[in-house]
């Protein structure tokens, strides 16, 4: 048995036919690095561990994968820092104005999709609360796929936000989709939503990270589970630690639901990170219908919340309608989720008493 | 408002740019099928309804699509029809010796990937029957990957199969891949598996629905739900009508899990169809770990079943050591599941008193 | 034949057991839109017509979606417009400072990934110039999946690639992220390159809609055919014509490559759209020895240029080094490509000569 | 530098907070299987070399992925051997009664999507030969999604391909779907295809490398590269390496296409794989209008064929038609490819002379 102390931040994978000046050059490049190498020579392929662990090993793996001769990089360890189990073991508790995420309970944040009116927004809040909901939502910038839709109320919205968080006590969140954004919702409501068609927008990862605002940020349906917690990085680099990540639906090749909804994703990002995880199944799905069984399907796999659309009247929303609960199917789905939490040996977060 | 009494199957799209001639072909060729015809002139598009339904509807379809002239045809009917709830409003029970499938309660089916050996194969029937399973799985063939991996014991396994059976009382279900490995099956084990790589192996899925045994059909990788469905058509076309549907994680595009378990196909196969619907958290995630998150979610999803791997000895076992459960592990989520499925208004089903 | 004069922007599929108060919700909907009906009632499903278009069909698509006994809703129309070829049926011609995107040539862009310094910029410049590059690239702003990773020079970076464009006359394209970014790149640079990341960052496609610069916009990994259109609308309401369209790999399942390269995205986009479309195979693939065989069949597929990053020694590059030619390499390439442009009745368009 | 003289098949990471017991038993279990081990002790990862090779390796790959403590193993050698370029460094050449595919040049096979008849297949068979097709396509036995569409003319659609290639000196190649099926088209055809949906019909491709006949093998559209060639591997592991591998297209998530042709499989396969690689472009878009481009593409990117879908009459074929050529459409499109090929320093194969 050969053996090695040293502790191997990656490997590189020479090609079958990898001559010796194109395995000195690789050896040569690491040590350029300042860091070690370690030669494993075999009959088919030489292996070359790099021995240490540097700020700058992801530049090194780059320049290692366009080194000829090389065949690939295998990272060892994780690219994400600040985000990661290892970093810190216990789970992150997120707190929104007395909203906890990550405690075990499980939040419900819920609301429209778009705020459309003072009105609306008030009812929607009292009718969420009453069943249940911790949180409100409600988008005010709304980033629609066409130009031509409907493209949210814009600062208006969050003072109707504000208004309906007065009237109930229910934290607000809502997404903003640039710097200016920010500044507006971090003036009205109490939580940055990153969206995730933003979710590798790096200009306004850094700003929501130096918000002094919790962020809920949500998985662009592209993303893999590693670019979800690297886009994460950066608003945890710039000081923020009060994150919670969302699945809201991966791309997927069914047309029976708009996306598909990946609840692996829970248990995976859970072990993973210690940042709470919650689910969007009206997003996920985009059908009222399937809002339900998703829903108790997510606290099930351990999500930490939920947020769900709801509408005082779905079939008049000026946007995403047909995902969207009315206020009496989504009392039907909260009285469902206490005894299924219950049963879970977990219980279901109530709104605040002082509210 | 135009006012028409007719009944569309199908309507077909013409380019913006169509021609008075490319319209008449489209109208000739439907008139030809004997179907009627609605057509709806605009100032940008002209669109052809298809009325009437036809067993040669789907041929048509194909046709009208190779028509110059023709942007699109939009089927309105489903092509399906044994599977579909249209066809029977009620749920399918599946009664496999005893088991129901579809009958509101949940069945777990549990088992290791391969049978290895009898020993083996009792020892792990008498776990999971104690643990509260109410059928028996484990593979005699085994469709693998890669030649040089272990195929299966084949007739053996299937004695041994029969074996633990007799000693527990278990019915047993396992995989055949072709007509001879079918009839072998049907001779020892009480339900045919079609597996994933063979959901459009049409010879298969034929022999299947003569055979007078139940059939569990497991959704490709790659299948959309109405592939799953038209896959189905074809065991129920031959008669046999006793089949569960099974999700087991399609493609997706993240390596931290070895498939992408696909829970919103739950909801949406039991609205498409009447048939039970079972889900393989084993199989769809590939990691022991997310196994117990994934069957609770599963259940609270409305899943009728789940379909679980367990081995004595998983770093031992001969396939897919990675997924399988520990008995031991195995109790710990059964006695989880039943407060679940409580309180949801469900039950586990039990094995029956007589074995 | 039933007969009708209309012209149908969308068709509403009734679910099979709707209600006639159901149906009639929908009607009374409809034309409250102010649009017209044309109802098919048959057998098994009642089929209505959307008669007239709209500007706000898009919002009554929703709203019916919406509606209870609506199963679903079939658009007609396409939902983007000043993009699509029914708008304008000839090719645009995109000009940058006197390179032509969409006449027929095959306008190719070349560069390094980031800008790293005034020597590196200036010496890929003039070999991609001498090799038949008619544009240079180089990224100022990086966006990089780890905030850990070489984020760009920034201005500087800007600077230097003006530098560039002053020694050998080749125009610059570059990317912005955000809107203060936007402004810098068009005070230094020709075209502005909305990257795949940003593709539905809807402020900066209307940023970059209002700046009278040519755009450059990349497809996400996860885009859709139509939502690279109507992100591309975006930009054009607010006035911007010019812009080139980019198919740059999409998210697939195989690790091989980095992204799976669609180069059927060529037809389709050049058959829906009058804009011109090029490829870029360097991030499309992730592998310099994949760039020179998707370079030719990009070519060979009709797209009207490519976008190539080429460093001068990869192996030192601060990013992205595995899929960067060497100039050496590209220059085979060049070579490679002249003869297949005339083979397809196209020529390679020549840097200009005043430079 | 440490140095080791050893030869890693695959490499275990283990998890951060693995045990000393944890790290001796993945010890134990290789050594167990008669291979070497190599320790490289860091501080957050223990990294365990599996030294040496076996043709058991496979397995104990998926044991030590279930072993506790192991976060994941890395395998350094491909899982194929025959079907590997390391096995084999040039180029094999298939020869079908004297069409080569491999050997440099451009080898079409064409015909129709179904036999449908005997004036149908000759008509058609005269015609591609006539445009320089080299081998001609047609299904007897038809894989359909859906069990009510036409399902082939079986022995009989055989025995009229055996007249078409009477008539014509073309060589033919037919699909099979089990070993019955495998057995006719081997009395009456020169080539066997597996088709898609039976790429992991384990069964079939063993009786396919049974058979003394050469094999065109074609890519499932969810199977990795990598599952192509193990697959492929089943074939020549029974003594047949008469094998050429056909990409048409894997599921995609745009619907403008029926799948999403991956031509960037073309030089992948060919820089793993000896074997000869060609394109599907009618199966792989599903629409007649963009075979040309893609067909272009597909001999630009390097393929060694093309097997294109050509009808006399597509509205009125049974099966596809939307994606079938008519014979002129075929002709112009093989007349653009021969100065393609030439400019590529290849040549299109012409039809044999003594036919």
């Amino acid at each position: 048995m050969g053996l090695f102390i040293g502790g191997e931040s990656m490997i590189v994978v020479m090609e079958p036919r990898a001559t010796r000046e194109q395995i000195d050059a690789v050896v040569k490049k690491i040590q350029e690095a300042s860091l070690g190498t370690h030669l494993s020579v075999g009959v088919e392929r030489t292996v070359i561990g790099v021995v240490g662990d540097s700020h700058t090993k992801e530049l090194l793996r780059q320049s290692l994968e366009a080194t000829s001769g090389v065949e690939r990089v295998v990272p060892i360890l994780q690219p994400f820092k600040l985000v990661s189990r290892e970093f810190k073991s216990d789970n992150t508790v997120v707190d929104v104005k007395g909203v906890h995420f990550g405690d075990g309970s499980v939040a419900v944040i819920a609301g429209p999709c778009s705020v459309e009116g003072l009105e609306q927004i008030i009812a929607t809040a009292k009718a969420v609360k009453a069943a249940g909901a911790v949180m409100l939502r409600g988008g005010a910038f709304k980033p629609r796929t066409s130009p031509y839709s409907f493209q949210g109320l814009e600062e208006e919205g969050l003072r109707y936000l504000a208004e309906a968080r007065k009237e109930t006590g229910l934290p607000v969140v809502t997404e903003a989709m640039d710097a200016y954004q920010l500044q507006l919702v971090t003036k009205y409501a109490d939580m940055i939503q990153i969206g995730a068609r933003n979710m590798q927008n790096y200009t306004l990862l850094r700003e929501a990270g130096r918000a002094k605002y919790p962020v809920l940020i949500k998985r662009g349906p592209s993303a893999t589970i590693q670019e979800l917690l690297l886009a994460t990085e950066y608003v945890m680099n710039e000081g923020n630690y009060q994150v919670v990540l969302c699945e809201r639906g991966i791309r997927g090749f069914d047309n029976y639901t708009r996306y598909l909804l990946d609840l692996s994703a829970v248990p995976v990002l859970k072990e993973l990170s210690h940042l709470p995880v919650i689910i969007d199944p009206s997003q996920g799905t985009g059908k009222r219908k399937y809002v339900s069984p998703m829903s108790r399907a997510a606290v099930a796999a351990g999500a930490d919340g939920l947020i769900i659309e709801v509408h005082p009247d779905p079939e008049k929303a000026r946007s995403d309608g047909p995902q969207q609960l009315t206020p009496e199917h989504f009392r039907t789905l909260m009285s469902e989720l206490d005894p299924l939490a219950k049963a879970l040996g977990r219980r279901m977060q109530a709104p605040l008493l002082t509210r």
